[in-house]
Order: C-alpha cells, then structure tokens, then sequence
C-alpha cells in the first residue's frame, strides 16, 4: 500500500512542529563539520526523528535515507528520502527559502514527494501523477511554464561559490546565456520551477536527500530533471532540473561538456 | 503635522492591492532600459501611483522621490523617499523577498520609515522612536543583535555581479572575512539585519529610494548605516548596514580602501 497524500501531511505537519517555532529565535548552532561551516540546528535533527518515528510505526518494511540519523534497509523496494531542513544557511539567517523535503522511492525511482515551508504555509506535494500547491496563493494543480531559448530563461542555483574547476567553467557558460540569474534559494527554487515561475535550476554536489523529495514536483509538474549527463537525478551530483525540453536540451549541451 | 503609523498603513495596503494581485501572475514585464534588464512591473508604476495620490491629498506641501514618477519639491522640509516594488528581479521570479519601501526625510534626514512584503504578511515600520514587526512572527519592538566580529557575521548583498573594479576588491575583502555571505535578497535583507537575524548588509550603486525606507528601520532598531565612507546613507551610492557598532567600524575600515 502506498501512503497518501494525508500521510505525507501527517509527516510535514510533525516537521513543521519542530522546525518553525525554532525559526528566528536566535537558537544555538552547532558545526557539524569542524573544518567548514555546516551549521545544524536542533529543530533539523527533531524534525527528522519525527518523520521516521511516523514512517516506521506506518511502513515498517521501507528504508530510509535520511540526512541526520543515517539509512536503513536502501535495498528496499520503497525507500523514504528525507531532509528535514533543506537550507540551513536560510534558516539561520531568518529567510523563508529553506524546506523539509520528503521523497518516496521505489526501486530506485522518486515517485512521490513534498516540499513544506512552514513560515510563508507553502505545501508542495507530487502524489505520483500531477504536482500540487497550498499556500497563500490558494490551492492548486501546478505545471512548468514553457520557455523555448535560453535567453529567456531564468535561472536559480544555491551559489556560485559552489562550482569549481570544469564543472564552474560550464556552470559559468549556461549562466553568461539566461535573461537572469539569481543565487540562494536551494529547495525553494526548484518550488518555483515546478509552479512555473522560473525556468532552470542548476546545482553542484547534492546528496540525494537535497532532490529526493523534489524530482517527482519537478517531472510531475512537466518538468525535467537529470543529472548533467541526462541520467538519473535520484542519487544527486550534479542537477539540472528544467521547465521545457527545450531549456533542458540546450543547457544539458553546455553542462555535458 | 507628521503622519502617523495608520497613514503609513494605508500607504502599504494601497501599494499592496497593486502588487500582490500580480504576483506570480505570469503577468509581462517591460524592460525599462533597453540596454539591460531592468524589469518594471505594471503593479509597480499603479502601486507607486496610489501611493502618491494619498500623499499629495493628505501633505500636499510634501516633496516626492519616487523611483517610477520622478520628484517633486525635493527642497521642501519633508520629502517622501518611494520604491513602491524594491526587487523587481524577485518579483517576477516569484521569490517574496521584494517588499515596498516607503520613507520620510525631514531636512534630508530619514526619520519614518516602512518595509512591507505583502506574501508572507511581513510589514516593519520605524516611527521616529522605534523600529516595530508584524507578521506571522507576531507583533514586536524589534532589534538589531550584537556581534562583536566580522568572523562571526552573516552577511548579505544583492549580487556579487553588481560590483567592479576598486569596490568589488573591497566588498571581497570584508566577504573573505565573514561566517557566512549570501546572496540575492534587495529590502529584505535589511529588515531580517534590522529584526537581529543577521549582522551586515553591504550593497552598491543604490538610488535613494532603494534604502531612504529602511535608514529609520536600520537606526531605530539599533543597528548603523551608512555610505562606505561613514557619511550619511540617505542619497544612497555605496551603502553598509551594521546590526552593531564593532560590525559596522570593522566592515568600514575595509570598505574605506
């Protein structure tokens, strides 16, 4: 049985719980890598005992791959993909971009999934065949927008910084094509892709609970999304997700090298 | 007669009812300049406009700068300072981290001044003594936080891009220094510096109307801005925000060159 759309809110819901009332309040921040900045906050490992707590009591026979607490069964025909804080940076800085972000696999394919942000009541949820949204602009189906040149395109990726070597030269040549590119958003923009409001999202170095929860909004909203060599995005890399073929195929040229 | 917090409330809900029913809209953008991209929204001219009309009917022997209708009696004692959609970029990126600015100089010294993000509900306001928030955070005095070093700071600018030549080596000296820089958030950074979620706002090549809303917000809120050579902040130019006065002297003695 898989689960439904109330069982995927049951999970945000049990986030949310812990994550907002610790948004802006000036909480401690603990390094989780002592040689770069990689901050967690509190409210991260409380939402992800939440969730698994709830898919463990519900699906017990599916794995989990989580980012705070480890994996369990990955060779499991389901397996939950879970990041309960996408965006740390964000959410230590009092920025409403970041998200939780559920993802099911099964046999390796994202097939359903949820992307919650809590302070501005955004819900995004993929139930297998079309993509949804609640939130302040009201409850709806949502669906990629068409674009069909680069030049029009905009595009989002997480920050510059980030690439280095080959893949900046190539991230550098997409950029220097796009009407407009922005920085900073990491979950968030790939929303704003699956709602049509953007055109392109490149990332570097994701780990796969950073997509899990994304790649069925993005593909059932109309959506592409690979890594840059047009395989699979389920187990992170480098991510290019698109709102048209077109966008896709022509950046995805750049990107292969 | 100076204007009170329920005038500056009905400034933003008349700039709101013109921009907010646009947003995410999908609606067409004019290129300003032809030769970049400087999007202007028809929500930003009408929500300027409503602006004005209240003002002129209810201080009509007040000034105005305004960003879309140009300026009236700049010489006059109280001038009103307007960027009815600060982040134009965001805004038609779908990303509510635009917000409309509105501000009051007297003798050219900011002294009202109000920032509202009409998605998430967001609305702060400097009423010549304090610097106040609501929202979904609730009702609140709001502050700037202390931060005693650049090592410590979480710093954000609208875009690296943005910078050239002397001051680009200069804002990476002070970027190179700091525990976390972000990009791409226009008004919105200031008020997260004003409410105390982060220690330093640097931003160059601003108009007047793009900080002459946010001074009293910065200042009456407990934090410093400035121009980077410590001058006043209200024509614009080259700007820094500072939630203390250790953050802004240390950010400054770089910035200076």
């Amino acid at each position: 049985m898989l689960p439904d759309r109330e069982f995927f809110d049951r999970l945000a819901d049990a986030a949310k719980a812990e994550t907002l009332p610790r948004f802006r309040t000036g909480i401690s921040v603990a390094n989780k890598e002592a040689a770069g900045f990689d901050p967690v906050t509190e409210g991260d490992r409380a939402a992800e005992a939440a969730i698994r707590a709830l898919i463990e009591a519900h699906f017990p026979d599916h794995g989990i791959l989580g980012e705070e607490f480890g994996n369990v069964g990955l060779d499991r025909d389901y397996v939950w993909v879970i990041d309960p804080i996408d965006g740390t940076r964000a959410f230590i800085s009092g920025l409403p971009v970041w998200g939780t972000l559920i993802g099911l696999y099964h046999k390796g394919e994202a097939v359903m999934g949820l992307m919650d942000q809590p302070f501005t009541g955004e819900r995004y949820f993929a139930d297998g065949k079309a993509a949804h949204y609640r939130g302040p602009g009201g409850n709806k189906v949502i669906a990629t927008r068409p674009c069909a040149d680069l030049s029009q395109a905009i595009l989002f990726t997480t920050s510059p910084h980030l690439y280095t070597g080959d893949i900046k030269t190539r991230f550098e040549a997409v950029q220097s094509k796009v009407q407009l590119a922005r920085y900073g958003c990491d979950c968030y923009a790939f929303a704003l892709l699956a709602s049509g409001h953007i055109d392109l999202v490149i990332e570097c170095g994701l780990k796969p609970y950073d997509v899990g929860g994304l790649i069925p909004l993005i593909e059932q909203a109309g959506g592409i999304v690979t890594d840059w060599n047009g395989g699979p995005a389920e187990m992170g890399g480098e991510i290019i997700a698109a709102g048209s073929p077109e966008i896709h195929a022509q950046a995805l040229a750049i990107l292969k090298g």
